[in-house]
């Protein structure tokens, strides 16, 4: 690859004339639900291209099925497709001719600003890292997703959602940095407040190792723009007294499967709580509207995509079992992203981060890929 | 203290002359929300004695109002209490004439077959540990919890909620030992299904400890009479596919935070949704049958009751902000568990787990109290 190309990967588009780069294949629903939610989103983007990745006869098809999307859409084919089951280190070596590869490489190469895969997380991560590269001060990428919240905007922010299943201090200080950024940038909060997830608000509460992360990530307060509330416990993931939630990997997973399990198991009660009787199966008719008003709120596929942060790009995972207005949301988060140039002010907050010192003592070499495979030099 | 005294501390009273010791202080309603919530709970106990703890004339007052206490209660007169701001390592040390210490002594002596408080939950871990001591097989001391579930019985058991901060892999093989004891004793499951919280459900997910960990628990399934089904996640915490739920106090305290969080959550904009408009003001009336179940199903003060699990005697943790039916719950759960033998069963299954080589390399002092004090010797 000419050098001229790759100093170009860290540039977004010039403004008006975004493309985004997409992964038709590897969701639940398969390329059709892909290409449905293109057709939701395209006209809020005008004038914003879309490179699709899969096979390229079912997607023709696809494409030339939704009016939406004409002339929008050049289709990418790839013959390959990352499956579920596929293990992240595998794929990260024999992963090239997916389209789940070609969707990240065309942001490496600047032909997008953005890629969006509804595949299995940990290929991404894998094929992100190996093909986008960690920015040089980040030691462990991490994923943003979007928490419903009682804040005016509807959603907080949570990482790492699952991108490492550990993380140390300083690690927990770039989530900070990264996590205000894109509050600001994806989220128009001009002075986010973060907070650390931790099992109580006391000072004396939790691991030294966490203790450290908190006076870390208080002292940079200032130079990250954002606002350290301190501890927060996971009550306070909904919460309207903070808007950035940090946590490690494992935490932050195990959070956010707990909340969709519990919102899950209260719909199923509230269903069943309707059709325990005639009389409640007519007002749930009634009541409908009201119901309708709750799930929109809750509506999963409205806080769709989880963005990966700390790489040399913008790279946002939609969830498998999305369905096209789900992925819409993924798609729309990757160009409102792409926008805002914040992938290149990212960049910036955290060089400047570790310019200043924050990040004191830290290799910003040395560091591992996903499954402890040494990393690929290109 | 004598030794016949001490030597009476581990065996439950007679059948049919339980006594349970209460502290009646520490809680946000006060000591009038705990004995309401005596005289809910003693009519379903006929035969239990309360040794209830706290300042005698406030007490003396609030039981001769309650014509269902009437030759139930003893009054243990207690000039101090342990405030929610108390750190566990000074009630350690001072804690003595507190109504929390009087509580969980009158277990250690003998007199009471099991203590409930709804005070510091740290400091009550912390006196427990002083008083009653871990059983010699035990490292860590772990809370046991109700999760609200799809399960016939409509609970599971997650455990550790929050007695410690980390859990190495025999740890988390003790975890599931007792919870599975618990589960057999406290919930009537002949062969409870125990999971291991991670991020995902193959085998290759998760840390080096928590594969450790995952192979001891597998491994003594026969031995613990439990059906282990390996890994489960977040979603799964509400799961009729599994009993008992075993991860560190860490994450288990963050998950059930979550969980807290996101019921409040739905709950309020249920409220809020019905709220919206007239009409569904309207319907709310007629819909209030429905949400009424709803509501009963997921109180959380029906799964009220943390149980400490791990030392010489049973101890229950009644939440601080329970009102009177939320503590008849908890006192309830002490009820039956001392009813069931399950102190004698536990301890009598983990004794035997290690006799057969469980928890291999293992000592069974040289363990430390909570932040890290060196057990005093008594």
């Amino acid at each position: 690859m000419s050098q001229a190309i790759q100093s170009q990967s860290v540039g977004p588009q010039a403004k008006g004339a975004i493309t985004l780069s997409v992964d038709a294949m590897g969701g639940d629903r398969g390329p059709a639900a892909v290409v449905a939610g293109l057709a939701i989103c395209a006209p809020k983007m005008p004038g914003t291209q879309f490179l699709l990745h899969g096979d390229e006869a079912q997607l023709a098809a696809l494409v030339a099925a939704q009016p939406a999307l004409a002339g929008r859409v050049t289709i990418r084919h790839a013959a390959r497709v990352v499956t579920m089951e596929d293990k992240p280190a595998q794929i990260m070596r024999h992963g090239q001719g997916t389209s789940m590869w070609g969707a990240v490489e065309a942001v490496k190469t600047g032909e997008a600003s953005a890629a969006v895969s509804c595949g299995n997380t940990g290929a991404l991560m894998a094929v992100a890292m190996i093909r986008l590269r960690r920015l040089p001060e980040i030691n462990r990428p991490a994923i943003a997703c979007l928490w419903p919240s009682r804040n005016p905007h509807g959603f907080n922010l949570m990482l790492d959602a699952g991108a490492d299943i550990k993380a140390d201090a300083e690690d927990l200080l770039q989530y900070a940095m990264m996590g205000a950024s894109y509050a600001r940038n994806g989220m128009g909060l001009t002075r986010p407040r973060v907070g650390l997830l931790n099992v109580g608000t006391e000072e004396h509460k939790g691991s030294a190792e966490l203790k450290a992360a908190s006076d870390l990530i208080a002292e940079a307060a200032a130079r990250g723009d954002y606002t350290y509330i301190g501890y927060v416990e996971g009550t306070d993931l909904p919460s309207d007294r903070v808007d950035v939630i940090v946590t490690d990997g494992f935490t932050g997973n195990v959070a956010l499967k707990t909340a969709e399990g519990t919102a899950r198991l209260i719909g199923d009660f509230l269903r069943q709580s309707f059709k325990a009787t005639l009389f409640s199966k007519l007002t749930a008719a009634f009541a409908s509207g009201a119901l309708n008003r709750l799930r929109e709120r809750m509506d999963p596929r409205r806080a769709n995509g989880g963005v990966f942060l700390g790489l040399n790009g913008t790279v946002v995972k939609s969830h498998g079992g999305s369905d096209a207005t789900g992925h819409a949301a993924a798609v729309e988060m990757a160009w409102r992203l792409a926008r805002s140039g914040f992938h290149e002010r990212l960049a910036a907050r955290v060089a400047s981060g570790v310019a200043s010192g924050a990040i004191a003592g830290q290799s910003a070499e040395g560091a591992k890929t996903p499954d402890g495979e040494p990393r690929k030099s290109e």
